[in-house]
């Protein structure tokens, strides 16, 4: 069972209740498979998605995993909630609950957002990404995609590429996958390799020949574009060079490794095109399972006694 | 029964069909602290919320108060409608009642708009703020609220602070609090006091001290904080001195006032946020009952034969 | 049955799918009469409503459409979805398509988008108006109102009236008239007369005096207000006198004539406000008749082995 009301990141999950996720998301895949991809369980209950930062694509998953599972779903943005007019999180986000809502997925700029949520809230608080901090659910879905082609976790070698210190997906991944005893190694230019990230438990590299040797899952992280202008990086065109996940490079890997991308992508500049469409890209499924796994979370802190 | 097919303003209802809405909100407020809040009258119906000025928070109400009663809900944006297109205003409604829609709930910055609908649709037409004219869900939604509290209306004292001159809300609250037998008192500087105040049956300061004396109800209006810059108010801090509500000014009321506030609210502007905060105040409740009171307003208008 | 899992264009369909689609129309025409207006069929499935340019109008009719089916609805549109991240439009639709969902509807400024993704896509694609090509559902709509007043299309006389060089809903009208035996004659200034109308078959005509002559059907197209700046028009002024729907020019066409516009109207425009409201008018109808159009189209495809 679930202990904890709210899912705010993967670093707070055990091995235990992460796995009871992944096995439920399993079920979810079934009924997603169906002709009629309703079912039952949250009907009568209203799902909010809060989200300061855009993303169509993780609000959209979460609102067809809500109404999948028959719940009524509110979405809110920013640019037209009450805070443009001066009310405080606080407010909106008790506003939200005096309203008989039933879970809040909140997406924000900044880290610990869904923690302070989840202190004054009673209802479900779900992080949907806050700031560079964790993206749970996308770890999670990666975690389902991973164990559905490898029969495991444990052992896999996985190789993350990209952005590592604007990335709150990698760290996620990082969490989940080390809890679950894969090795991590994280590919990344030195201008944006976070400082300690040796004590997340991953071998360091900064060169993607070296770092996907024997690899099962190569996750390559979307690029924001607006690093480039920041002085992060020279040009993507070098960016792709260095970094980019190409055939060839994928050589390096096992013959049966997986490619991964949490979307959207810039072709040309984190991954080849031919790659990510090659037959060992997994990145549609991925949005599939994402539906799947955000349908088990729902599910298992609808059933936390709150 | 409700004799008319629209709700406009609460001039236009009858004490007995604003008791009438109180009482069935009772009904839909038990609903609402059920596990499953979802009850049937209005499958297969339409509800189109068609908003000429931002309100995350009516029309989140109006659409949960729809989807509770298990009705479709379509959200029309002013930049995104047709209006953009040079339509008029008749022809959009006109086109939404051809839709098949039952239900137009409708906001816009000139008084009357409702009122202009109401005669060229068939359909129900609900006003949810109307200019400087009504806001007649807020103040049912505030007269249930006060009922809850005071198990009466008849006969309180009830203080209303701020810009009474801009306030929508305040103008509805007057109808139905003298409707109802309660004795309203408006405190309100004098540059925000609109002429002719004396003819709605309340009693006039621009005291607060003296305004709040033994008062059972307390409503604190918000302060559009454009007005400042139009020369109405000196400073929100001035004003904060002379009119915001604070927990000691709130001595002077009766000891078991409640406090309201329509939201959002400007905190350390129109009220001290201890106040907001405390034993006393319902504010949180209101937008509770806000649900209860519109999915009654929808589910009355709907027994009307059109 | 229809043949296509798509519905890409009147050009493509035989006239017996067009009657197909006009006979299973009226069976929900019947349904949107009813008191409680949703039927189970596409219960379980999802709609995607992905526009690229604003449609108020044509949007919620699928909306309606998809919801009185059962379906779910999600609702994507350019400013707030992933493409302003830089993904491609192939990527977005497998993404899409990759959620499980079961129709996109789509509008797009260029004409062959939804060519373009119905051979990427497996799940049923339907054009909601592709750029200076078509708009198969407005025509689908148009012809189920004319059959309904008239009892037959074949041997009609249809004028069309307006800017039929850039009008998608004049090309997809003038597939589907002539393919069920209406003659066609378009009214339009020579400079928005597009080269080689001839070849489709219509009568052509610079005088709204000879092009209505005889008519049993009149359409007024939307005069997009821009066009006037780019030197296609003189004036609006002009012409309306030139062109201009009026009751003077009515009485030329058959008494019986039915009046109909696509919206949203330009009145004193292309139309005189008396006629647009007079009792020859089906405008508000068409709005009405498109909402069962729509419905047979969702249906239809529904039906169609993938």
């Amino acid at each position: 069972m679930f202990k904890s009301k709210d899912l705010l990141g993967i670093k707070e999950l055990t091995p235990e209740e992460i796995n009871l996720v992944l096995d439920t998301s399993s079920g979810f895949k079934d009924v997603l498979e169906r002709d009629i991809k309703k079912v039952p369980p949250l009907r009568g209950k209203t799902v909010v998605n809060l989200f300061f930062e855009p993303s169509t694509r993780t609000r959209t998953s979460f609102e067809l995993a809500a109404k999948r599972l028959s719940a009524d779903v509110l979405n809110f943005s920013v640019p037209t909630s009450s805070l443009v007019k001066g009310e405080t999180l606080k407010d909106t986000a008790l506003t939200i609950q005096a309203l008989g809502t039933d879970f809040v997925v909140i997406r924000h700029s900044s880290a610990g957002v869904p923690h302070f949520l989840s202190k004054i809230l009673d209802i479900s608080v779900i992080n949907a990404g806050d700031g560079l901090n964790e993206h749970p659910t996308q770890a999670l879905l990666d975690l389902f995609t991973i164990r559905t082609h490898k029969k495991k976790i444990k052992g896999l070698n996985v190789a993350i590429i990209g952005d590592i210190a604007h990335s709150r997906v990698a760290k996620s991944n990082i969490y989940g996958l080390t809890k679950l005893g894969a090795k991590v190694k994280v590919i990344c230019p030195p201008t944006l390799m976070p400082a300690g990230i040796e004590n997340f438990g991953v071998d360091v590299f900064d060169s993607v020949d070296k770092g996907i040797k024997n690899a099962d899952v190569i996750m390559a992280l979307r690029l924001q574009l607006e690093r480039q202008s920041k002085g992060f990086l020279p040009s993507l065109e070098e960016y792709f060079n260095l970094y980019g996940l190409t055939a060839k490079r994928l050589k390096l890997a096992k013959d049966d490794a997986i490619i991964m991308h949490p979307g959207p992508m810039n072709r040309g500049v984190e991954i080849e095109s031919g790659v990510a469409d090659g037959h060992q890209s997994v990145i549609l499924e991925q949005v599939t399972n994402g539906l799947a796994v955000r349908m088990a979370v729902l599910y298992l802190l609808a059933g936390v006694k709150k």
